[in-house]
């Protein structure tokens, strides 16, 4: 927390073709919707100027948005090797952009990013994307949910550092979730 | 190719637990072992420790020898994805490092390191060493068969600078790789 009381938490989702972002400013308890966007990598055909690409352009957006922590998605299950060394490649290279500028980072695993958002592990990207509409009353006009997913990777982490709690516990406890996050329940 | 006619080759056989590193200098036609070693990540417990480990000290080797050309090992087949991502992320930090400097980058397959030095894909590590110590006329003292596997990353990129070959010529055509490589046969 910066000594305004204010904390400023980006959100990645790094992918091999579109990398998302999302940035959101905490307020004591309030939370701003502050920036989202993502860096388009399809047309890139060369792998090292793929990840040249996200070494820099990443880089330039922890300097220009300055988080105070950076929140990405972790490993996931049921997926190709091949496909996993590229993307691991990628996020390697998003993160070490980070750690080049002393970003604390912490990961998340989409399970644990729709559960905190939404109650739901299995819940749906639009289901996910109008919740965090609702959370930080703004309406998020975007093209592709990567970037939402990547302001829900932030918000997870906010959550988590308000009140923190383990997938199993969220998952069991479902009555005391709806109680404490009745914003966060779709209607 | 430097203005003095040297070319400093680094290669890398980069994991999660041991990080090989291989040193050799290219002068004209003559390749000469300049150092190798390993960065040693077993006791780091923390990922995103390791990352910085290998982002910072990585860096530091490319410092420390300036390479003209990085070379690493391809993505190969038949891994955990879990373990994958990770291996992903680790090279991602390297390569990363590497992009920094503006250092260029080639990647090659285990299958086609093996065959570049040996004449054979499924040369063991112990063989690739062998030949390496006949070609460069050094003993490799080393503990880490990674470190020697980096040296051999490297020089296959020499050799793919000098002759280039593609996997499928190499391998159907043994008596030219032969005649044209003796010093490399296990005799």
């Amino acid at each position: 927390m910066t000594r305004s009381g204010q904390r400023v938490i980006m959100g990645i989702d790094p992918g091999t073709q579109i990398m998302g972002y999302g940035v959101i400013l905490i307020d004591g308890k309030k939370v701003h919707f502050v920036d989202l966007g993502i860096i388009d990598l399809r047309k890139e055909k060369d792998h090292f100027e793929k990840l040249r690409r996200i070494f820099i352009e990443v880089g330039e957006l922890y300097d220009q948005y300055k988080p105070d922590d950076l929140a990405i998605e972790a490993p996931f299950y049921g997926k190709n090797p091949q496909v996993m060394l590229k993307l691991g490649r990628a996020q390697g290279a998003a993160i070490a952009a980070a750690l080049q500028r002393n970003i604390p980072i912490f990961e998340y695993a989409p399970r644990k990013v729709k559960m905190a958002i939404t109650g739901k592990g299995a819940a749906s990207k639009e289901q996910v994307k109008e919740i965090l509409e609702r959370t930080m009353d703004v309406k998020l006009d975007i093209k592709y949910l990567d970037a939402s997913d990547a302001i829900a990777i932030a918000m997870c982490h906010f959550y988590q550092l308000t009140n923190p709690m383990t997938d199993k516990k969220a998952s069991t406890n479902w009555k005391s979730f709806v109680a404490a996050h009745s914003e966060r329940i779709v209607k």
